[in-house]
């Protein structure tokens, strides 16, 4: 673990170099848990030089290592970094992006000769390419959660509402050994244990930036299943929590009650194939955007331009970064810098909405690797019948 | 709806008039459900004459008013609210304890000729008392809430664990309408459905700020159940979700496995006890200090201080305000300068650890009324034996 924990170091160490930064204080949740691979409440300090302290206010007993240093606040760190015989940093970097306002002031003022940059980015970075070690924890998010998946079709009865059966995924997941709670970034998302789409739902625009929508049950969660019955001819589209460690996995699949519309039967098959395609193509060196393209090719291709990753409301990507939380960097869209690079992990999610029907696709996470992107999600793809 | 929003915008401009604020400008999310009942993305503009307008970026379809005014940024505020014949205002309120820095840099470069405070204090004090509407949305957890632990009891099979334990009363709380999410407020605190404490776990500590600990399955998520079978001779205390709306409710009852200690009994009588007694002393104007002293000289008479709030690891709280989110104002401390005022929500859990044999004690969110507390969470308070 400590060996572990000493490549990210370094690599967030190899960034500040890069960035003229001299050391960073990490203090959001998502980043202190990249840090020390254990939950703790304080802070991470990483000098660009590689030299690194955990300074704790409240600790997890799980959490043993001999660069800890109790302190109460973060006021106290400036003399400890003295005591301990390390410079404070000319120029430090706070996660401008995950820490409230009121953090960040509080910690400039802890620091009164510092100037101060916002880390967030660098530390997007860090993490957007995965060891061997992350993309085995993630590996092991892939088995449990596939094998859930795998119980999900016998739960169903009849005249279920959507909330009815997601209730029974949940516990499903959970036996299996979710956490049920799943890291995200900002505050644009709020989810519980995942999202269960049926019928018109689907089409129901959410304030939150999912890729897929619906009303949920109360206007104060606007997102996910509503709570009416699930109807012969419609789909369920079950894209559920996947964290069962610290890291997590991202997964679709979709469910039919009967038979369903050629069109949407066609949709999901188009999701299959961008996924074939994407899975050849994206190897390290191609842009996301390329990627993002390339689906949006295949769907207009097939004429399902107009269902493709939303109908009322669209979204403009079709992946993104998993990892610690479940939106991490690169994100699949037109306007993406950014570039795939070898051990990155993908969620790739295809999706279409088909009004009268609902939604169709599939989801996978993949590791991009030298020949393309390896599945750590591997699970028939075919849309089951519940009704059999 | 409508005008239970200009009862919450109007106690709002008077706090901003209060402060000499002229305008503020709400983006969290909790407190866009304060001001709109609904949960959109956007932002809430409040001045302190009570003229308001939703700038809303992505609808959720459920929210109809007059005073949306649709964005697509923040930057475009200004100019519609100059179109709106609406002055840019001189001092402008944001919410520094919520949003993260960048999120304020950027919404302070939107308003070039303002100057910033940090609104959350007149947010949270809003929040602090409720109406009577937002009462009944409480009462309404609060009956949904005890309905479902009603149901606890028949789950429980001889050798389960506690996080089995748990799975099903996720269920149970699922099944009656619970959202299965739960807001809180800070960085502080991560979770799910909530928290199942079977023996010594209790006297784990956790580096989350709840009133009690255990180490939880995964050191990513170090609080709560911790996977071991629940063995006789111990307490399973469960304080599990209570959001069956945009606000809820704080419950906690305890169950046991067979005959548990003397002192155990001793102690869950101890905390009753003191509920009882809070519940008479609680009245307008009672400092919040001063439930906690209580509190607290009642375990220290019975000889049960050790065991008070914790064992291994105390907080220095016996309750909170609770809503909209999870953790709300006044907190019950001993350094707590707020005064009870008609109209708060408490959750009070004077609560003990015994080792060997685990957490006792009662919570119930209460309303501050005229003649004491009035308990909108009505539940046997007695210890439950799993064992029948």
């Amino acid at each position: 673990m400590n060996s572990e924990i000493s490549i990210h170091i370094n690599k967030i160490a190899a960034l500040l170099n890069e960035n003229n930064i001299d050391a960073i204080l990490v203090g959001s949740n998502a980043n202190i848990y990249y840090t020390a691979l254990c939950f703790f409440r304080g802070y991470t300090y990483i000098t660009k030089e590689g030299l690194f302290r955990f300074f704790i206010i409240r600790n997890n007993p799980a959490f043993k290592n001999p660069n800890i240093v109790n302190i109460r606040k973060p006021e106290e760190i400036t003399s400890k970094l003295e005591e301990l015989g390390l410079s404070v940093p000319a120029v430090l970097g706070l996660e401008f992006d995950s820490l409230s306002f009121s953090d960040i002031t509080r910690l400039e003022k802890a620091f009164p000769s510092s100037t101060f940059v916002n880390s967030s980015p660098v530390l997007r970075k860090a993490r957007m390419t995965k060891t061997e070690w992350e993309i085995n924890e993630m590996r092991y998010d892939g088995v449990h959660q596939t094998e859930a998946y795998r119980h999900f079709t016998k739960v169903y009865k009849e005249d279920m509402t959507d909330v009815e059966f997601q209730i029974e995924l949940e516990r499903i997941l959970r036996l299996e050994g979710c956490l049920g709670y799943s890291r995200v970034s900002g505050n644009l998302m709020e989810i519980n244990l995942g999202s269960v789409l049926n019928g018109d739902n689907a089409d129901t625009p959410s304030p939150y930036e999912f890729a897929m929508g619906g009303s949920g049950v109360s206007s104060a969660v606007p997102g996910g299943a509503n709570g009416t019955e699930m109807k012969p001819g419609t789909t369920v589209m079950v894209d559920m929590n996947g964290a069962f460690n610290g890291y997590q996995t991202d997964l679709t699949r979709v469910w039919k009650i009967g038979e369903i519309s050629q069109l949407a039967e066609k949709a999901h098959e188009c999701s299959r194939r961008i996924l074939r395609t994407l899975e050849k193509e994206g190897t390290p060196g191609v842009p996301c955007s390329a990627l993002y393209e390339k689906a949006m090719e295949i769907a207009r291709e097939e004429g399902l331009e107009e269902y493709f990753m939303g109908h009322n409301k669209k979204v403009a990507f079709i992946g993104h970064g998993v990892g610690i939380e479940l939106n991490e960097m690169p994100v699949l869209t037109p306007r993406s810098k950014d570039v795939l690079a070898e051990n990155m992990t993908l969620a790739i999610e295809p999706k279409f909405v088909i009004p009268g029907v609902g939604a169709v696709g599939v989801e996978n996470t993949y590791v991009v690797r030298d020949n393309g992107l390896e599945n750590i999600t591997v699970l028939n793809e075919e849309i089951i019948n519940l009704i059999r």
